[in-house]
């Protein structure tokens, strides 16, 4: 541990047989830790024999480093003055003169502030962010089935009261709004999922804590007060065991609420954006020739192969034979806390989550911010369809959406339906990159502010006065299912196939 | 009174202890008026020991100043030999070379006209009347909604003779259009609201004096034939006798002939184009972190802490406590004029409206040029849903409408759908822009002309013939709200909740 | 008649009290003529004292100088060393090289004849044919509700024959199109009228001649065929004795096969290009301040005192008054010709014109190139409704259509519909601009190739095969008028109001 | 034969009485051919007197020169010294760099091929594979139609194993997907057929041999394993010996699985882009004058005629007289293999298609890429019709579609609905184009990947398990033909009319 390396030295060590890399000021031998990287083995490679911690850093939860490697790969520190002269490379710098771009409270709306953060972000944490499946017409549909739906105002109303505090889950929030569970986010700003802890902490709004954070729970709660409201994202890993690690530690932390478990992404969706980005920064290393594998992929699905995206490095390890039968089961035994399921898309769906309570108390109409199947139906039409079909599942559990939320009218709309809370990822991330904590603060403010204008524009006072009466969403409802609705045969399917 | 101020003099008083302004080459102390200014505080003190008549000026109606100004507040004349030279902020130059400007008889349609006064109005001004809430969509819905519907021309009848001329509330106007109540024209063109009333006059329209005009009711009347017809917006004050004054002024004003309670914009919609020429303009106090107040706003929406827009300011002192019965009651003790209600947007209000007649004479169909809640429907659609759910409103009561009105056939089309009159606000101002009483009068000669080739292309004599076999409006018809009517829970909701 | 004027004494009379023009060399006192000029006196004064010829001769019949003066107007020749060097205007220069335009058989479509033709034509001639009324939403429509009907292609059935022709009143043609009534052929190119009639004889097409032909119907009809099919339109003239002159004359001509009464243009629609066309190359007189005459214009309308477009000098004298009970009778007794009539845009009209069989042999139902009322429905709209409503009428006489053809799948669908025949205006016209009677011939040959390719592909070898199951017009049938279909009370409207 | 020729001598015999060519090195005495020439002689004309390798060897299938000329016509080799330099003809050039054209490793999608080969390719051979008919609505349509279908993704299910494998009429495929029988692939590539044959090995997938091959069919199935899947398509030829010819050759090759007979062009389309190409390459000649054959043309469809473009050389020589009753008794004498019929667009002939079976077995519902008739609809409006009107078709015989095929979410919808396979041409070509075999092979490798993705995400293991369950059509299912379903009449019309 005494002795110092150089640059040099490290720079020998650049294969799989002997790979070094630099975190930190540390020299560190990872060989052995490169076969089981849950971000694949080639990311680790492109950085081996160099400095990796600009790379590493805003991805990685502090502290995992020790977590993961033994004591004995840490070989030492590096001596500075070794390391060649950098230039930054092109992507990584600050796209435009921090002069040039609009301040936080001249920001009128959800634009304003991903406009700033573009301006602001390293092009890989906006491609990350940006970025959703094919050609983007989830991405797009998210937002524009809101326009399609029209408001209702009423008027002669003494509208002075406006109160916009609801429950989720039993929990007081001041304002029904939940961060989604959004991955990474020191990639957009060192303040990070704590940055957006507080912002929310301020508004009074929940947040859950992605599987994926860049940040510890423990260090994301940090500082918190005792009322404020989390959740955490459960992405099941193929090794159980790490999930229930994570488990324990997560039932420890009591301001977590509920257990959010993601089901819209068992592989990840296409996302062009990211892919390209990874594939300009990443080496020229040929890809994956995945036709050799025939017509049957009968193994896992193996994103860790795919170009050096984030989000193939992220869904490494995540499990794909997730069922109701099983995974329900073994998550009792892990926690006693509420589930809420993430990504449910059609009505059948939601249904049999709804057989499912009380274990499972909500569940989360998502197309993963269009990030997964392109042409995924948007949240809204998956709550009218349960409108249409199972109108019962409202009262069982509770339904929460997200996608596409980019005005306090988009909100309203949602509530107005039967949605008991908004989920947002991206306009938190984006107010993250504008400008940290501030910047999500921003995002609150605006949309709390145009929330209240637009229910004292409907005369109502309280959010669960909020009705279908208070929209005309006919332009929406004639593009819903209309096929056979087949909840007898869900109820078969589940005794056959289950 | 004797002794002349310098400008150095007055630039020393520029704080809320002691605030000096100068208006109309006098200078004056307005400290203590400052906390009570109906447009809020900041406002005057972004001014204070400045010259502020070129701002103050043509958004307040002459006089005022001295109604609002206790004498001894009056200090006396500046030396205005003390004043610095200024040179103009670019944003209130005019934009471009007059030469430029096409002139008023070749200007053909409304887009022409608006294209005129944008170039020669401030920028402010122009932000003022172009902004709408949130993403325009309602003001874009309010025009396209006319050109979904197609007419149907007759063919083959004596079509020499043709009549515009009808009734507002039984009395007698020589084209069925009304100008919407659209305040601080004065902005736009030094002839204000008397040269709307001006080109009224000359064309037997009818006009709706805002409650925020820049000139004052008996300015605007001046000179008026005695037929003219007049209608009188009021904006309830939240001090009640502010507005129990201007009714007892208002009464007394033969040529005003109702009523119009404004009941769209309790609060102002987001008017983002306003918002942002006011930040522009504005200094860099802090905004409001509205945030602080938690989540239920127990007062009354107080849109004077917004930023320094045109809107915010009018806004000041509105009172948000409106009831059906509450205010009509209140209104019937200091009026008997007949009442017109503004900004209905739902059969619902629609319905409860008739049911107030006779007090209630007739209601305006209205978005707000889709200035209020951004998503709202278009005139149009609450005047079909109005047909759909209770056709009988339109015999009790007259129903007008106005926003996106662009065409001669536009109008007809509302008339069609059973409207009794169609106002306009922004082709007013626009016009006035344009070129003062001579623009608004081509406003009125372009669209006369259009109404008059569109009634004899349906082959239609007289306004009373029009109906609804002219028109082929199944296009709207698809998109109009059709849930409930809930015309029996309006009932009891009278009961319960008023 | 010995002498001989030069340009300045001719120069000399240039107002309505002495008003003398040049034409063909030859100088005349029009003085007598300004105020009964069809095309308003405005038109002349604006050239008076110049030489007119160029204004003149494109827009009048050859001959009608001498019909319409008396011999002493015709005061001498003109010395023409005396004419001053004129530049041409810039509107009136063609407006690229000759050399960058392309082939007549290069263009392949419709767009390239018309893209050929504007560049050749004069902006004046481009304006007038181009233009339509206010935004030109019937004109768009007229073409898209085309694109939205798709066929429905048969297979497996011999297509090695394909026959174009059909009947027209009876009447051989080799293919059902005819050319629409449309004026001023030279305006676009000297071969005029006549060149039209030329090509359609080449293709066996039918020919309607304008009321408004810049050609005498005896000089279109010259040299042509027997067997060609031609129609006169007529636009019944205020001052009747005029009308029925010109039907003594049509009468005689015996190609001359039927009488097209034109409906659907009792004033001109609004055309913008058109007139900002007439208001840059007219004079700065003030326009007519229209609104001194009150609501009520009792007197016909006077569109000779619009502005200097091609359109209101048109239309100047043309009859308002023209009714289903008086003007059908008047016309039996000065033809024996079958009427067609022109502008039917309702299922009400059509089912009316079919009461008048068989005075009335066809109707075409036609918006007027959506020059008339803008948002008036496309011919197709027209009869699908009348297919809806009352079908009969298609078995009682012949209905036609016209408006918005581009396409050979244009014309077979309007033919799959129940169109008898099909109109083509602004084709001809373009073709003429485009090549003259070698360009008109190009649009035929083009249009008849795609025809059979398009029968061919639906495997239909007659045109009298073509029937609705060869096309989807579903999602145009959804925006038919669906109110209503009024036809008892059309019985009673006959007797009552007629 | 011994004689050596010279440049000079050959551009002497440059017309119809005596036509010489060179062709790789060789020169030819075409005269007898010219005027049989399936390509028309316009086109060897062109040529006449010059060396015509480069434009001859893209489009003939090497050897068929020797099969189609006597021996006498080849008078020996050229003196290559005597041949002209020559500058490459500007649309024939690399349009860029081959540095700037993105790898194909980094082309993500289907855009991103096409626009690597439209960089690559000759301006020819991209006109050709790019035109479809008039204004290109139903190519377009083909894709947009996919759009409007949403996915319902299916979650909680175990989504470890996907299996694309399938059955093409009980031939095994590892995914179903085929290659449409797409001309001319060595225009775009010399790789050619040959070449996509290749890449359908590697992944499994059938292909289709083009009647119009720019290989032999020997040649294209060269190397192949023998569980490769091959069908041949069949333009029947005017003479028909000529394809009874083929037959024989096509029945000895065991790997072709079952002939296409192709319906949906027995005319070309007007494939603007490709007779563009064809004019500017093409000669001065004047255009056939198509009008002097009068209305009715009972000869065959001439469009040998047509200018220069690929696809008028093409189809000269194919049959026009197909029919149900006279060409699937021919077909039956001359080849046992099953039949596929291509080019069904409507459920009238599907429903006669079934009544074929067992001779047919199956159908490609299509519109010949947008090529044929434009606005005919997409085949997924077709399979839906199908399933309106007749849908026990799909359970006879086997039902494929093609056209549009952007994404592997596009061809899971078309599975959805009951296509047994799916089939693309522009996309193999386009890959071809890219990068020969390697080209092919990544679009295989894009589509595979994003079909596996789709599958992953409905939470669907096989092919089979695609139902209507999974997506929601109703955008779509709103504009499918809704007329009569003339079911009864179709057996009617075979009874009498074939």
């Amino acid at each position: 541990m005494g002795k110092t390396y150089t640059y040099d030295e490290v720079s020998q060590h650049r294969s799989a047989d002997s790979c070094w890399v630099i975190l930190y000021g540390n020299v560190y031998d990872v060989t052995k830790f490169v076969p089981e990287h849950p971000g694949g083995a080639k990311i680790i490679l492109q950085l081996a024999g160099q400095d990796a911690t600009e790379e590493y850093d805003p991805i990685h939860p502090p502290g995992i480093l020790e977590e993961s490697l033994a004591p004995e790969c840490k070989l030492g520190p590096l001596d500075a003055s070794t390391l060649p002269a950098v230039e930054k490379p092109k992507g990584e710098e600050k796209k435009e003169d921090e002069d040039a771009i609009m301040p936080l409270d001249h920001c009128l709306n959800m634009d304003d502030i991903e406009a700033v953060a573009t301006k602001k972000m390293s092009k890989k944490a906006w491609a990350y962010y940006f970025s959703a499946a094919d050609d983007l017409r989830s991405k797009a549909l998210n937002n524009t089935v809101y326009s399609d739906i029209l408001l209702r105002p009423r008027v002669f109303v003494d509208i002075t009261k406006c109160d916009t505090s609801s429950t989720i889950l039993g929990n007081k929030v001041n304002i029904p709004l939940f961060v989604s569970p959004a991955a990474m986010a020191r990639l957009g700003h060192p303040d990070g999922e704590h940055g957006i802890a507080r912002a929310c902490s301020t508004f009074g709004a929940c947040q859950i804590i992605s599987n994926n954070a860049s940040q510890t729970p423990e260090q994301i709660l940090e500082g918190s007060p005792p009322d404020q409201v989390f959740g955490w994202q459960l992405y099941v890993q193929r090794d159980r065991k790490k999930s229930e690690e994570m488990l324990v530690r997560i039932n420890r932390l009591t301001k977590i609420k509920f257990i959010v478990l993601t089901l819209d992404a068992p592989v990840p969706g296409k996302r062009e954006h990211d892919e390209r980005e990874g594939k300009n920064v990443g080496s020229n290393l040929p890809i994956r020739s995945s036709h050799q594998e025939g017509s049957s992929s009968t193994t896992s699905p193996d994103p860790k192969a795919a170009s050096g995206s984030v989000a193939s490095a992220m869904f490494a390890g995540t499990a794909g034979d997730l069922t109701w039968k099983t995974t329900l089961p073994w998550l009792a035994k892990h926690t006693k806390l509420p589930i809420v399921l993430k990504g449910l898309q059609t009505h059948e769906d939601a249904y049999l989550a709804s057989l499912y309570a009380p274990q499972v108390q909500g569940i989360i109409l998502s197309n993963h911010g269009g990030r997964a199947a392109d042409t995924a139906p948007p949240a809204i039409h998956t709550l009218i369809e349960i409108r249409k079909y199972c109108p019962e599942v409202l009262d069982k559990i509770e339904v929460w959406v997200d996608g596409g939320i980019k005005r306090g009218t988009d909100v309203v709309k949602a509530l107005c339906l039967g949605a008991k809370a908004v989920g947002m990822g991206r306009n938190a991330l984006y107010g993250l990159g504008a400008g940290g904590i501030a910047g999500v603060e921003r995002v609150y403010e605006i949309l709390k502010a145009e929330i209240e204008t637009t229910m004292r524009l409907l005369a109502v006072e309280k959010i669960e006065d909020l009705g279908p009466q208070h929209i005309n969403a006919r332009a929406v409802e004639r593009d819903i299912y209309d096929g056979p609705a087949g909840l007898e045969k869900l109820s078969m399917w589940i005794k056959a196939k289950l």
